[in-house]
């Protein structure tokens, strides 16, 4: 079966599904190694969501944090790009089915990534503000400058419109409630000077006993002293349970007014229809083999927070769901193509956990690395060293270097445009 | 009367409608001068309309040519902003009628600007695509981005993606040509390789006899002949009459198929609910005397593009609507609302025309002085430095810069996600 969407070609062709860190770094590792490389996203661009959470508190424009696919990949001879939403692969077929037609495959590569998980919570999922993606970053943005509009013209009841309830204690939870915090006390009250701001309140409820549970007890403790020394109110133990827009509550009861509720407490796959549910494992990711074959399958793969890796007895439970593993796993995975089309034996995947930062504020962070375990000053420089590095396009990295240059002297958030009407999806 | 959304004071209250130049200016020379000063607007930011058209062309991201204008007047003590939109003016009680409630004033300034003219034309309101807002020129360039990705998986007829269609030879049509000429010359087809960009065409259509009706004779043949060098193809004394979303008919009766109609041919007045319509002209400006105050009312005035002064003798048929003339006005209503409180005379209002100029692209550009008129290579650095100038907000001039800086090296558009999907308002 041919398409006649993608020239055709006498390579092999590798259809890759998705243009995060998995699919962006197996294509680069697949150039010039013998195939026709297709790349399908359902946006135009990669975003480098490790610093969604600043746009959506004004620090960054989304243009500083995504990066189009085609640039990426300009000149790339054997490498071809399509704006597409994939419907449903027919694996009998060894083709897609997409809003833009069918697309045919030699071998598939799943990399989509991983959406919100509310845990069946239908309430949460209605009125909560995720932060997975751009849009929804500007929709948080636009959201939170709205509701300080709304709480001057509301003067007798506008403590919901003040306080601020994150969901959620891992990295973007934490660099979030810091983020707010920053923007409390010396963004909004310049803004808004008929407002007190000593009434908002930041709230960051993380249903396990610690903060930032894939990092160490160390980074852990640090960060939640520094959130405490902040003013960020942390619930440790208290998962959310419901939201009804106006009206946040705990697991043992409290509940807590807001407007302004921040869902960051769970990701889940979104696998593909037409993979076999068999193959298919709680929380929704495709279980995989050592060589991130999808399980029951020859000829389709998959990588990043997507795939679940279940041999590897040092993390039984599966990799953590970031970057540095959908990375690695790529290059392992267009290691072993390269392999098999030379008749060599493949690599078993192998995670190399090159340490985790997470910066909860100016002059504030925290970094794990194997051989040392770093706070404050030290942590911060190194947290923003390794994100302007990782950041997709030199322009980008300036203009991410003047933004962060110019909020730390201003003590200013420059981005703070209501630029579309808030809308939950 | 008294409305409680504002806190009231013993000084007069002036209420702005408008953050354009003619309001922020306003705003900037009233601080100080013993009034409550109220600004309403329906968004909370400034936005420098003559570089809408880099925003929608992929040059610059919109935080760059925003600015909050909350943040323009921090500490303003005598100031209130209120993002409002205003539905009704009542002049017998002093007071708007506004989606946030009731607002009185002393004295009102109408300074919302101008709207996009489509001469009664539905099919054309109804399917093109304006540049007079943000969110407009934001819509653009995801329509242009994805008429591109179309036009690949339509191969068989996608003539009508490769066409760009500008209606009308003003600054704006003038400059948009010129940007998509670079876009289609050295952006696109790194982009787009399996596109054949010789096919595009880039179609700028002009009512009247010439380019840039407001400029010098000089300055309209130089701009015909860069566009023209450059590739465009400029029809002159050629009115859009209709567009029906893939057709564009001209009143000759000539036919061009696109799938990108810009619409930059006409701006009128948008004015409140409740003015007298004897006091509003044709193309829907309010009729105001040579102090700006609108006729019919003692203590209504407006400013800027929605103004129309109907005794200039040097204008007769009013002022252009250009930012200059919204400067001036603002400066000349400043000092008349200082001189009534001293008893002293008003001063008529007289239009400086301090020059004006366009470019059309990388060291092309034109400028007319009233001591010299410039082409080339100078005049679009003077259009630069006008520009980087007159934009607020100094991290907005530094960003600005390195974009510029940056396209003028690399010959690209850094900025080009397709951020949200088309919606035509």
């Amino acid at each position: 079966m041919e398409d006649t969407l993608i020239p055709s070609s006498k390579l092999k062709r590798i259809v890759i599904i998705g243009g995060g860190f998995g699919g962006i770094n197996l294509v680069k590792k697949l150039h010039n190694k013998g195939f026709q490389i297709v790349l399908l996203d359902r946006n135009n661009y990669h975003t480098f969501q490790p610093l969604l959470y600043q746009v959506a508190t004004g620090g960054l424009e989304p243009d500083s944090i995504a990066y189009p696919l085609r640039k990426i990949f300009q000149g790339y001879k054997d490498f071809i790009f399509r704006m597409a939403n994939v419907e449903e692969v027919s694996t009998q077929n060894n083709s897609l089915i997409t809003n833009i037609g069918t697309i045919t495959y030699d071998y598939l590569v799943l990399a989509m990534g991983s959406t919100n998980n509310f845990f069946g919570m239908k309430s949460v999922a209605d009125n909560a503000m995720p932060m997975k993606s751009l849009t929804q970053a500007l929709d948080l943005r636009s959201l939170i400058l709205q509701n300080m509009e709304l709480s001057l013209v509301q003067n007798s009841d506008n403590q919901k419109y003040l306080n601020f309830v994150i969901a959620g204690g891992g990295p973007t939870g934490v660099e979030t409630a810091g983020a707010l915090c920053e923007l409390k006390r010396h963004v909004l009250p310049n803004d808004y000077p008929e407002l007190n701001f000593s009434r908002a309140r930041i709230i960051l409820a993380e249903a396990g006993p610690t903060l930032l549970a894939g990092m160490s007890p160390f980074a852990s403790q640090k960060a939640l002293e520094g959130l405490n020394t902040m003013g960020v109110e942390v619930l440790l133990n208290s998962a959310v349970k419901d939201y009804d827009g106006e009206k946040v509550t705990l697991n043992d009861g409290r509940t807590i007014y807001t407007s302004n509720f921040i869902w960051s407490a769970g990701v889940k796959g979104e696998p593909i229809n037409g993979i076999n549910p068999k193959s298919v494992a709680g929380n929704q990711r495709i279980l995989v083999d050592n060589y991130n074959r999808v399980e029951g399958y020859d000829n389709i793969y998959a990588i990043g927070d997507i795939a679940l890796i279940s041999g590897d007895v040092k993390y039984p439970r599966g990799h953590p769901m970031v970057a540095q593993v959908a990375i690695q796993q790529a290059a392992n995975l267009a290691k072993n193509f390269v392999a098999v089309t030379k008749s060599k034996d493949l690599t078993v995947f192998r995670y190399k956990n090159l340490g985790s930062l997470a910066t909860i504020g100016r002059n504030k962070a925290v970094a794990d690395f194997s051989f040392i375990k770093l706070k404050g000053f030290i942590a911060w420089l190194v947290w923003m060293a390794v994100h302007l590095m990782t950041i997709v396009g030199f322009r980008n990295r300036v203009i991410v270097f003047i933004n962060w240059l110019w909020s730390y002297i201003s003590y200013d958030r420059a981005i703070r445009l209501i630029i579309r009407p808030f809308k939950n999806n």
